[in-house]
């Protein structure tokens, strides 16, 4: 295989209590790109539509990504690569994760995948270091595994597949204000108290058994976070109304998605999590903010090939 | 039914990053009660054999507990408790909740159950609150529930069943010193850093899933605990020796049980949980403390009927 197109899903991280740790797939929203085999042994970004990002590979997170895969392998050739963005940079669902899982889960496919998943989801970190200056895994992992994932452990590095219950769907509203990752980082506090520690461990455990066990009520009980989001909310206008707007519809819960501005909830099936985008777009139109909305069901699977032509 | 026997289930409280939320039933140590029913309508603890504890009802675990349940219930006669103690108080591996469990368990039954097992952990709750102040349910929920349960709230009590692996094996030692779970409790801080209670919901969202996927090698790593154990295990002599002993047996993790000072480790496998013992005991064999190890299944079943002589 010379070249191959593949879906790139968006994701949201941090999801609730499982800050920096439980991130999920969406099936329906992401980016597309084309990589294919080049003589040179390197990476090379040829084109990007729908954004304004940098060409340069090494200030791209694909080609960042890419190139520490490169480094890796033994292959004496190189990639270049197309990128058709549909998720906006800054949005918090993943816009950088999906870039960078995409070029290195391709670029594994057209090397006949010497790589397993947690060994591209290292090279992807290196897109999001370049990203957001850390590391994390919390978006790339879901966007390569698929379904939602725990982060357990960043050293040794260890992600944990959860069980993705089928009637789970995802909608997404995106305010469009910019909030950089670094900026909603820093607004945090660098100690809690035990007590809301152990709050969020417990509805981490619920939320985990709610999704092995499928029992929808006990994940909505569980999507709490008394931690982050009191703090980093009040940096998204219409936060409470949408929490309050979204559960009225029939939601199981709600929260921030990655570091934000976006807002993502959880519903079971998807007429409720249709009219939870109702509600969603009925609180932001009488802003005037622009924004988008996404319903998406909860994909089990991560980067995939687009087979039919686009 | 005018009477019944009971087997109650030692349990160990805070698995590790499972502080204050997560607790498992053992399958073959606990004590055993009869429960039988009496003219007036009030609780009576008919006498304790095997330990030295108050037998006014008003003082007694099983006696406050028993009285909580009778309040709620509709019966116009009472019951008398008989207890044979097996667990040592104090020993960290839910003595009182035995106890407490073990009363309203069996009331429950002579009732023909018109209590759901989470109210028969409220009721047991008193008796917790009695013994050490605080009405936690991490003990006494798996004594009723039986396996591994997770306390995901206690406002509103919000008790989570997880699903217990078929070979795993605990092995616990109680180095017989004293420690009262008040005092055990004082020395913890009141608060956490950010980083290390991301590290913990992450090992708690890993047990969990290493539990309902059976995956032992996840459920070792996932035993880590950087925020309470580093400071309760410096009031347990050779607690690190154990550790580290335990490990080179082959278990999976270990911990603190409860508040200590007894220690479990968890193990795939009688025969692992056995060398385990063995390394405990020829530990605390070498020092001039008097110790109990004992080696059990986990249990999937909470208080139990025994229904052959005993």
């Amino acid at each position: 295989m010379e070249e191959i197109k593949v879906f790139c899903p968006a994701t949201i991280a941090n999801v609730s209590c499982g800050f920096d740790v439980l991130g999920l797939a969406l099936e329906s929203v992401g980016d597309e790109m084309v990589v294919r085999k080049i003589d040179e042994p390197t990476i090379r970004i040829r084109k990007i539509i729908g954004q304004e990002l940098p060409l340069e590979t090494d200030k791209n997170v694909a080609g960042v990504a890419g190139l520490a895969l490169l480094e890796k392998s033994s292959c004496s050739h190189g990639f270049e690569i197309e990128i058709y963005k549909n998720i906006k940079p800054g949005s918090g669902i993943g816009s950088s994760a999906a870039s960078s899982a995409g070029a290195v889960w391709a670029m594994n496919q057209l090397l006949d995948t010497p790589f397993s998943p947690l060994e591209l989801v290292q090279f992807a970190m290196q897109g999001e270091k370049l990203a957001s200056k850390v590391a994390h895994a919390d978006n790339v992992a879901p966007a390569i595994y698929g379904g939602f994932t725990l982060v357990r452990s960043y050293a040794p590095l260890d992600i944990v597949p959860i069980h993705t219950p089928n009637e789970l769907y995802a909608t997404v509203v995106h305010p469009q204000i910019e909030i950089k990752t670094s900026d909603s980082r820093k607004i945090l506090k660098t100690n809690i108290t035990l007590e809301k520690g152990i709050q969020q461990w417990g509805n981490l455990g619920g939320l985990i058994a709610g999704l092995f066990t499928e029992d929808y009520g006990l994940i909505g009980r569980s999507l709490e976070d008394h931690i982050i989001e009191p703090i980093r909310s009040i940096l998204i206008p219409e936060f409470e109304h949408v929490k309050k707007a979204v559960m009225e519809q029939g939601a199981l819960g709600s929260g921030i998605s990655g570091s934000g501005p976006s807002i993502f909830a959880l519903s079971k099936g998807l007429e409720t999590a249709t009219k939870v985008a109702g509600a969603m777009k009925a609180i932001y139109a009488k802003t005037d903010l622009d924004f988008d909305v996404h319903v998406s069901k909860i994909s089990s699977k991560g980067v995939q090939p687009i087979t039919k032509k686009a």
